[in-house]
């Protein structure tokens, strides 16, 4: 029997995730987190290729959005916050061993949690969890967020649940229809590791984004390096962040950022739901203004999970080379979307972006490293918005024009 | 729209697991584990009910036979006895904050590790292990096994994969096709009870099994109540231990078992995989020949998982009014074919029958009460078979004779 399509891009993906994504060693457990039943087949897949590696034990976990929607219509207020003791265990035993993640995201069914009082959804952080993000920010565990393409999401980008047509989309995209992905992989990781250090050299103050709606400089942290999703871990193992990944980041400085923007591309909550439309304002780093044409209420009540949701914790550049970009497709999904061009993220910073990272609330603060228990990510990228780079002198450099990359 | 069969059935099962088998109280912790994914719409209706039924919070996690397919065949054989420490850790939160387990049940592909070998395969408990069946045993947490009617068991069962006529077949089974299903229950319940009081009230010393292959003598234990699934935890919560359940059960004494056997179904090993044709011999409570027309290999591994496993723990009685056996049908499936028809289970008695029940292996093992790893049923009934009580001074009473209960 002809391996289908799917089968075939499916062992590739499991193939990938273990090898160049979390780059699973042996002796590892491996915690293998799908956002939905669906994904089994690459779940399994992953599965498959983690053993191959060596790995002890490799924990598969299906999400459960419909368990998580009976949990936020009926459980008690007080007890949304509840995140199971076993489920803190698995992250505490990651951490502890140095285990790996590998987290197969996408979102069959977005509109589940629309009509859920935001409220309580922001409540429950089931399953992203603070201790999931800290776990990977804090550079003990190898781990990776790779697509689970699945019948649902076929039907809500394509129209059809047929598997095969949302390969050919989407295997060009993470380069599994190359010979060699995994080769393919490595030399455009190369690519994204030069931009980062072209960014380095220059030591820019800060950021400038102007476009339609968005007139956004965003303060960058002195203590911070540009990154690509590219990330060792403090054990020395080579992972890759996302896949796919075409971004250089950094952490930008929480008390300076100012001006207005306007989202290019709808923005997916982590808890669930869709908001279109976004627009920030932004004074002393905070977003003091929230709208948006749809999903406003959802956007705020996410914003206000605590003192670090309204500051930035990330931004990020990309340019118009991007596979996801060219696609021209809008996946209403941050795994291809803050791909597709330049992002920044409200909430929690990445630890492992700024070395020497001071311990503690204060020492962080001091330093306008964020801390949050979200981190969402909002595309502000596109052919019609100009990215220049603020010297401490204040000379402005291009970076971006026409979603074309300048610096060399 | 029209509510589907699928979805209507779907919904009474996940109530009536809620309300009737594990008998889910207000504040309780739920523990939902289903064997498959495809059975995502029953352990959602469970998930639903349980919250309305006041849960704090609901664990849905979805069994992967595929992925322990991966490890049985990749793994360290030294790792395969591992029990990661966040299925402790849920099963350990289980009993200590009383919490309540629902096991969704049914094997889409019973083929899938027939060709692991058996060795390797004995020494996997995930996810039915020894501290699962320790909790459900204990009387501190309440639980109950339901079917998980599924695509694949269509498949196996129809050779078709519609769902709508695999409930047809189930729905009466569990009977959820009656107007009030909660209440047929009570009243199947209380039937199931009389028939426990009756042979309580006999204070028999033994079983005589006899028919086709089958001469077996089960020794019973003076220490051990007759029961019926319907069971109540140590805090006075009625539940019901499996749906559907026909049975009246104890635990015999494991030293005093004789003769032979021959199972009249399908064995179906609880690690995956089926055995056809299985004969034993007993000898001083132990099996000391098995052989079998398939999976003897298979088998022969399970019952040599310990010291307990060749052992009785269990000897259940099932006349030809359930309407499992009235359907005529062999599911392969022990939660369907034990309540066909009468049965034995090698390996761990159950401690709830025993009042009084001592502690530690040796004041247990004084007194012939098995322990072990596994549980495994075993069905030795039907038409052909005649099974009659031993009084303590060797009269023999009829118990059913051509399917037909006798006593009264």
């Amino acid at each position: 029997m002809e391996e289908s399509l799917h089968d075939r891009y499916a062992r590739r993906l499991g193939k990938l995730a273990v090898e160049v994504g979390a780059n699973v060693a042996a002796g590892q457990d491996v915690f293998v987190l799908a956002m939905d039943v669906q994904q089994a087949p690459i779940a399994r897949a992953i599965a498959e290729s983690a053993y191959q590696a060596g790995a002890r034990y490799v924990t598969v976990l299906y999400w459960d959005q419909h368990a998580k929607r009976a949990r936020l219509r009926h459980a008690p207020a007080d007890s949304l916050g509840f995140v199971p003791g076993w489920y803190q265990q698995l992250i505490a035993d990651c951490v502890e061993r140095r285990g790996a993640v590998i987290v197969v995201w996408g979102d069959p069914d977005p509109e589940l949690l629309t009509d859920v009082d935001p409220a309580r959804a922001g409540a429950d952080h089931m399953p992203l969890t603070p201790s999931l993000f800290a776990a990977m920010g804090g550079g003990e565990v190898n781990w990776t967020f790779v697509p689970g393409p699945c019948e649902g999401i076929a039907q809500r980008l394509l129209g059809t649940p047929d598997l095969d047509q949302l390969w050919q989309l989407i295997a060009p995209i993470i380069r599994l229809d190359q010979d060699d992905p995994v080769h393919a992989w490595r030399d455009h990781l190369e690519q994204l590791e030069l931009r980062a250090k072209q960014l380095a050299e220059r030591g820019f103050d800060a950021l400038h984004f102007s476009g339609p709606g968005t007139d956004l400089t965003v303060g960058l942290s002195s203590r911070a390096r540009w990154m690509s999703g590219g990330i060792t871990t403090s054990w020395g193992r080579a992972t890759v962040a996302n896949m796919p990944t075409e971004e250089v980041f950094t952490t930008p400085d929480a008390r300076r950022t100012e001006g207005t923007v306007r989202a290019t591309r709808p923005v997916q909550l982590l808890g669930g739901g869709l908001g279109e439309g976004l627009r920030l304002r932004f004074a002393a780093g905070r977003a003091v203004e929230i709208d948006a044409d749809s999903g406003a209420d959802l956007l705020r009540a996410s914003f206000a999970a605590d003192a670090g949701a309204a500051r930035l914790g990330e931004v990020a550049l990309v340019d118009g080379t991007s596979p996801v970009g060219r696609s021209g497709r809008v996946f209403g999904d941050v795994l291809f979307d803050e791909n597709a061009t330049c992002h920044i993220a409200l909430g929690s910073a990445y630890p492992f972006t700024v070395p020497d990272l001071p311990d503690g609330d204060d020492a962080q603060e001091a330093i306008g490293f964020n801390r949050s228990a979200i981190h969402q990510d909002i595309m502000i990228g596109g052919p019609e918005v100009a990215i220049s780079g603020i010297e401490p002198g204040g000379g402005r450099v291009p970076i971006i024009r026409d979603d074309v990359w300048q610096l060399s």
